[in-house]
């Protein structure tokens, strides 16, 4: 399979996931004005897991960008990533609909686990790509390599940290998701910027 | 990242924004002729904000055609920028079914709102890339970029004119977000053909 | 714009209209087998939306295999004939759900006036295009040129006919939109094979 | 029409179809922890149908790699296929919420003949394309076309014997369906891997 295939079937199901999250949105009652401002969890929810997503996309793309040839092994590994990445709009709708409930900390478990394991799945691909160089261009600059899979490690443990914390305080672990995301879009903004 | 896949991420986007746009219809009771006649307010906030897509649609790809290359802060500012595209579909149910009734300035409101956020962040993105021709084609002609800069200038001063003319009149400023549409795709239509 | 964009963008909202037919069909009540057969209407109109939008497809498709560039009136025109096509979903529900109750003349009118208006989208592009040859490719057969525009004038004809059947007889509308497709698929099956 | 436009349309309805399963996922009702336990089989009906679909996708472009060029019947028969599989969201949802009703052999029979259609156009595209190696690649090896061709021949095999265990055990059936994604996923795990 030529690599640019798996990226638009990659690309159309991070494009789709992410917009079906405005599915979530809805509102019932009067006044409509109040009632707007009463689903800001369905807003913060909504930004939360469109950033994540693009966040992700983003770092996909630097993958693929490192990838030369793929395999049915990388080929069935995508699948799998992408089946939780397109699971995501699921866990925001719990979250958004129960941040203010008795559900949070179970919303907020779905979440991280989401979270959590599509991280665990982007590493698997990485590294079976990484490992020996299997997948890997050529003239690919293992100091590159090696960075991205010290990055790539971080992210299994911190989402795992935070599904943690929710344990003991759903909020804060809904704090913590988007703290990561507002992290990474301020270094992309700070660092990530041409002179 | 290489521009195409920020192109066919963002072709995704916009495409599924406009599409799912159809799931704000639905009609209920009889006798459905009525019943059908009586959404119309459904099927002018389906045109509006479909061909208001496609207008935005149109302008990214010529962004995107001065654009060479394309960094982190330029992906980022991408992400939330499409984040308010696929946000377009909420407002749109929220105008449709509410231009009748005391929802309507809320609706209005949302809607513009939405719309003047997203002519901000394309601000955002162009001026970023135009300033010092930081990620332009070293042969894009600087009076084309500076005629799309004050062009494009325009959209959020224009949405937040219409925006604020809900708090006098939600069914007035609904009929400027039409007017808006029907003007551009009126000039299209007259200066954008070849002889 | 080049060309590819546009079909990129287009062949999304295609595939996404196709796709989301889907959720017009939807089952309640006991036994699950006997409600299962009961929304044969579902089933047809699935099938007829679904095959009707991948014909359109597969046309507009040969119409942008002889057009070697796009201008501002093509493309803004192109938006509101996928305005049409993502349109689609709405009306194959009221005909699946209504197509043996009062609703049925309603429903079949509304999905014939869709395609008619389709059809006469479909044809404003191509004759936009193709007169004067304004948008053709240098050596685009003039021949195969006169075909398609001859052609292509028969869909809003036969679908309009279709649709003023409804007056008298929805069933009858209805089983003639699913005999032009038939039909098509056919000619196709006969005519469209290599030796 | 150029391969590439056919599987720029292809490869978005894969994506759209499997993205759209989550729209699957729904809780009600109080603990949400408990709630969340008491779906299982919908996660389980939620990866049963993205893998399948990540699976002929991964087949599809194999086909697809082997063809030079297409023809009117090839694209027809390409919008039949794409229709089945488009479908696959509707029997998932009716197998996830049925599995331990009353409704679970209609269920599963649902599932099971939208599979085994499924697996039939995918041998017919397949067959048309290959016989006398009519849609081919010149260099196409004759001993991977037959060898196709065999592998294929099981599909529909293999599926309809599972459809017809529902008729005995639908439970069996579905844990089947799952066997065969789990069998596919592992044998591309451990044979499909570069050295």
């Amino acid at each position: 399979m030529p690599k640019n295939r798996l990226e638009a079937f990659s690309d159309g199901i991070f494009a789709f996931a992410a917009t079906l999250l405005i599915l979530n949105l809805a509102v019932e009652g009067h006044p409509l004005s109040r009632q707007l401002l009463g689903i800001w969890p369905s807003y913060v929810a909504y930004a939360l897991s469109f950033v994540t997503i693009g966040i992700i996309w983003t770092n996909h793309h630097l993958v693929m960008h490192q990838v030369a040839h793929i395999d049915r092994f990388f080929q069935m590994a995508s699948v799998i990533f992408l089946m939780f990445i397109a699971f995501i709009p699921f866990p925001t709708r719990l979250l958004a609909l129960n941040l203010e409930s008795e559900g949070a900390q179970a919303a907020a478990l779905a979440y991280g686990i989401t979270l959590t394991a599509t991280a665990v799945m982007f590493n698997v691909l990485w590294r079976y790509a990484a490992s020996g160089r299997r997948l890997l261009h050529h003239d690919a600059d293992q100091k590159v390599v090696d960075g991205i899979s010290r990055t790539y490690l971080l992210g299994p443990a911190i989402y795992l940290a935070a599904t943690l914390v929710a344990l003991v305080s759903p909020v804060a672990s809904a704090a913590l998701y988007v703290a990561i995301g507002v992290f990474y879009v301020l270094e992309s903004s700070i660092f990530g910027r041409r002179a």
